[in-house]
């Protein structure tokens, strides 16, 4: 029996939704994979920290955070007071769970958490976007530096295949291209606008079903897909891009005329990611393109996300999935760890 | 640096894609994978069997065939009286490619090669249906016996990936249901038709393209598509199922209206194989179905493939892709071959 030792770093949405998880397929990945996964701490901004190398109760603590208590409350043996730093120092876990919130300016405090334990050896899964496209060559020398793995399948579609997809399937392929609908978020409102509803209306309605933020600016501007054409293009196309470098478009604002007119020239109109090689330099964009209605990308409605990868060998690949969710975005995080524990 | 001794069983369109690839990808195979094929023989009813444990020279091969000549006239020592299964027997190969033609009643020849392969403790990869469709269970079960690797990702999409997909990327995730375009040739065929063309016309510029074989009985009458049902059912869904288990629809003969009458509709007709579980058992069939021209596999236009998976964690993830050709399918084995490296 394989076994690993986690450390939650965030449990609000996604970490929650890893730690259900994990519950629901205990045994399975013990019968199945040969693995079991025990918590040594959760430490959260909100909910406080709970630390025990002979094991958190993961079930109690969810329950706990779900009906709106700290931690602290938790009532069994668990060191209580330390900062997240500390309790991955101090903690016997040899995977930390790196799921606090993205920060595209800094890419704290997760840089520093991911830094941290990789330091240590420790093996990291994250689902947090800041630090990948901040800081993806110097993260990834440092983990094979230090023996560890650094696994982010979720910074980009949540558990949609994205990485492990080229990783796995595609090795021996070479990626000329990837376009892609990588935002959630506005790609629904452009569907909920081509039925006749305003930016605002549209925008509401993202809002009341939870794909929109009270404050839309990452999604509406396009940040949240800039953010993702950097990772894309560092991670599977070796480049070194920086937020600054991708030219970036959002649908702020954007008329029903605008959404409306594509339609009647047989095209809908998508927030296109592009990452693309020109000469020797890898260049990308995020854009709003009428695609035609007969293609793949036209069919991705709602809050769906694709992206397609052209290869050498095969054309054009396309993966469509959810971009986001407390359960896909876990499930991200649990194929992380599945592939750590198979390369141990 | 890890050594693969290669035997081709089958050496057409299939396992010259592959051996095309080898040589495109030789130096990549071994800086990214530290990897080093070695070719030891290959056997073709219509190219005649050379064997070398020192190696055989696949440039030259393929150059000889590729201009109409035997291998029998390879120039450097070689033996070149055996027999397919003595080919397996008497060579150092430790990976068998498996390429002969596919045989939806026996599975034979590719079948008794698999078989023999597997028992001596030879990993295994194919592109052949037969065998995958008609005995995975038994193949499966000696594999595990003997040690041995049987991987055969190119047989329902060619390169795109199918099985991987699930082991690697969806591993911890249940597969509830399938459904996809598995036929490339019909699904040209329709798109041709929705242009306004006779089904006559259509499977003509299909043969004309080499998308359909003279006698396209398999793909029209939708045996392709059952024997991709079977496989994947047995697969990846634990099912138990032959080819007559499969209700079966094909489009030989269809006329124009029936393929244009959907798109009034606001539909697009398709042939889709469905596998699902219904109470204890698993079911599937193919069936012409029409589908939402606004959905995704409306969008999956001319020869290419798709396929959802519904799951427990992702809910509906689909993957597009070629489903045929040399390159795409010698693809397929390729990453077979590399996968069986990584588990050695």
């Amino acid at each position: 029996m394989k076994r690993l030792n986690l450390l939650f770093i965030g449990f609000g949405i996604v970490g929650r939704g890893l730690a259900e998880l994990l519950l629901e397929k205990e045994g399975m990945l013990k019968s199945r994979f040969d693995l079991e996964v025990k918590t040594v701490g959760i430490c959260d901004l909100r909910w406080g920290t709970i630390v025990n190398d002979d094991g958190i109760n993961l079930s109690k603590a969810l329950k706990l955070v779900n009906s709106g208590k700290a931690l602290t409350n938790y009532d069994s043996p668990a060191k209580r007071d330390l900062t997240s730093l500390e309790a991955i120092r101090e903690t016997t876990s040899n995977v930390v769970v790196e799921a606090t919130w993205t920060n595209i300016e800094t890419g704290e405090p997760g840089l520093t958490h991911i830094r941290e334990a990789l330091k240590l050896g420790k093996h990291v899964a994250t689902t947090n976007k800041g630090p990948i496209a901040l800081a993806y060559k110097e993260l990834i020398s440092l983990a094979k530096v230090k023996g560890a793995q650094l696994r982010f399948e979720g910074t980009v579609m949540s558990g949609t295949p994205t990485f492990n997809l080229k990783w796995s399937c595609l090795a021996a392929a070479e990626v000329r291209r990837i376009v892609g609908i990588l935002n959630g978020t506005t790609n629904f409102i452009l569907t909920e606008m081509e039925k006749g509803l305003s930016y605002e209306e549209a925008l509401h309605n993202a809002q009341e079903l939870g794909y929109a933020e009270a404050d839309p600016t990452l999604d509406v501007d396009g940040w949240d897909a800039a953010i993702k054409a950097v990772i894309l293009a560092n991670v599977l196309m070796d480049g070194n891009l920086s937020l600054k470098d991708v030219k970036r478009r959002g649908i702020r604002g954007i008329s029903l005329e605008e959404v409306l007119s594509p339609i009647k020239q047989g095209c809908r109109l998508k927030l296109l990611v592009e990452v693309r090689r020109e000469r020797s330099d890898i260049v990308a964009k995020v854009d709003l393109t009428p695609v035609p209605t007969t293609s793949i990308l036209a069919g991705v409605s709602g809050p769906l996300n694709a992206m397609v990868m052209e290869t050498d060998v095969l054309g054009d690949v396309t993966i469509i999935g959810p971009g986001a969710g407390r359960r896909p975005t876990g499930y991200a995080l649990l194929n992380d760890i599945l592939e750590i524990s198979k390369h141990l």
